[in-house]
């Protein structure tokens, strides 16, 4: 049997709370396709392709991962890749009832797809993707949230 | 590569709501184990033997599906069957921030033992062991709860 | 159309919170049975029937308001006062967590019971019948926590 | 009495999980009035006339039900109806949060204006209009998450 | 020893909750900093400078309290005022979520600064800006949950 | 001005967790007392003159931490202790909801007596005294959960 998992976000910027996930995902799936949702609604900080190839480095080497970019919906990019499994991570309270709407949406869309969820690490915990960009924005270093060199 | 998962509660008693997790959790893990801790401090209404018999038939047949009694750490538990995995369900954010402390303590005590999390099934999140001892002390049906018959 | 609706708990004591949930009650119902649960399993600070007084004496002269106690389970307490409809107070998210739980159970045991929630009033949220106790355990005055005098 | 309550919202769309605290919410209250509230600033998906239309359809029959929109507060909305209640719908803790503010600043701005709260029925609770519009959005059919045809 | 903290926020506007969590930061500071974070990006519904001279009026005669304007990460304008504290009001659990994440990466960026907590007293933990916003919008009175004249 | 914290607790154990936060309310704070509860309805699992002597030992030649038991009321042991604050950890919303409770009645019982909050370090959140106790009672080590030798 071959576990494959999606792990979708916005990721802008992809950061080493995202790593985190990915890393002890591998070790409950076969591969974890890393999936950068692009919403054309949306202005994003970071491009998309700039942060594909970022998070290819950080992952550079690793077969069992793979970074793509996606527009449409998780659970249609779930299927293009054949993964039957969204992997995500919890931080808080937040974060789970904001997931717990999503997982049950993806089930009802893609029979059978299932959500499975990490708590990311603590001290990763409060590395958020919307902060990061707020202190990139004035200049200072954000390298040590980042999992590669910007 | 063989992934061992255990699935550890008190199951005082094992419900629907248990079993969803479990089912589930067969789409990720190669064997689940169903743990009931028995914890010598404290009441339990339903007996450890009656409920491990119980379960076993709820899962009669599926040989991927083990049922024991343990006593002692989950981590020890989950090191005893060759478990790097534990499986939890999510009902809601109390047992949210209860997991939360609770996996990062099992990952320190046994090195590298992930939590995984599944968000229990909307129409069964309000299915909990203690209304359900509370039901049946007073005597009305429960079994619509249950995966078996008491 | 008779609107009845039961507000059970086990008021170890009645506060000035539950007395807030009551009053505003009964602008939504015509009738309010107040139920103080008696659960034999668990030790009481106040005895059920010093309760029962007092709480009538807080509603003395309210012809649509009744005070009684009561073994067993809180929808057939609803169904013997033909009432439809529990209510309840919502303190805060600890509260939410448990109340969702409850109420779809008791929606279940007694078709159409519907729950029917107040948020407490936030100048009277961090009355709790447990905190009360407490300090009445160490001889501090109480009763301004309380809408009658002990 | 005659007891008249606003369902107000932004209803963009209004869903299945809307139509289920409304028909819950007639049976406490004579006449419900879903209020589609139109905010000048903010861009909708679904053009509120067309909401209005397709609610009006879903409780096409049932007199006591009213659609409407509105613009400015919603203490005004019920005001200007007679109402003396506001009906909500509560989801998860996040919607407690939120609704825990506003209704205090209802009953401040409109004096005796109170909030009842229904718990969604929890097969419908993860259905959220923004989910809906992204679905939507990318083509998928959400049928079966609205009481009406679109 | 002299015990300065900021005490950032949009305050747009800043309200009498806002206030109340000064005036008792009072007690534990030596000195308190009102900064009016100004971000580029965001449109504002108070100018700035309007609310800095309403809240410097709001605090007239208290010389342990200044009123400034900043823009830049707060980690930075604490470094400015030689704060080695940021003082933040909780109002409740997604407050706490964010204010969680923040703090972590406050004290990450500036080594030591430690953000201290009071949690919002509870008749005023209601009032939040984007309410007032909402009411002041429509030409209603707000001067009761301002702790100046607008 | 000497600002005198009390930090109560039933500290069964004291942990690092409770040591981060009295270091770091050592930088608000000229002198914090630790005061180990005494409930006499409770069963501890360590002793308090045990804790008593540890935690003294943790501390040991900082003149501004003092370490005392007491029974009662923490706002009568603040008062006898000449504190005008209550020091408080929080870890996460569970923590936050009890706090938010037992804070205004703190404030009530003790006019003026203000509840300082720090949030936990996040490495240390997950270490509670329960957990703790638990492995503890299974003859696990617990030493790197505690600022000194059992």
């Amino acid at each position: 049997m071959n576990r494959i998992a999606v792990f979708p976000g916005s990721f802008d910027p992809f950061t080493k709370g995202h790593e985190d996930v990915v890393r002890r995902g591998l070790k409950i799936f076969d591969q974890v396709v890393i999936g950068i949702g692009i919403n054309p609604n949306k202005t994003r900080y970071f491009e998309p392709e700039l942060m594909e190839k970022k998070v290819s480095e950080a992952f550079d080497g690793q077969e069992n991962v793979l970074v793509k970019t996606y527009t449409g919906l998780t659970a249609e990019f779930a299927s293009e890749n054949n993964a039957r499994y969204i992997l995500r991570g919890l931080r808080n309270t937040t974060d789970f009832e904001y997931e717990n709407t999503i997982s049950q949406i993806n089930r009802d869309l893609l029979d059978g797809l299932e959500t499975v969820f990490l708590i990311t690490s603590p001290e990763l915990a409060s590395i958020s993707s919307s902060v990061i960009r707020e202190i990139h924005k004035f200049g200072r270093p954000v390298d040590k949230y980042l999992p590669y060199k910007l």
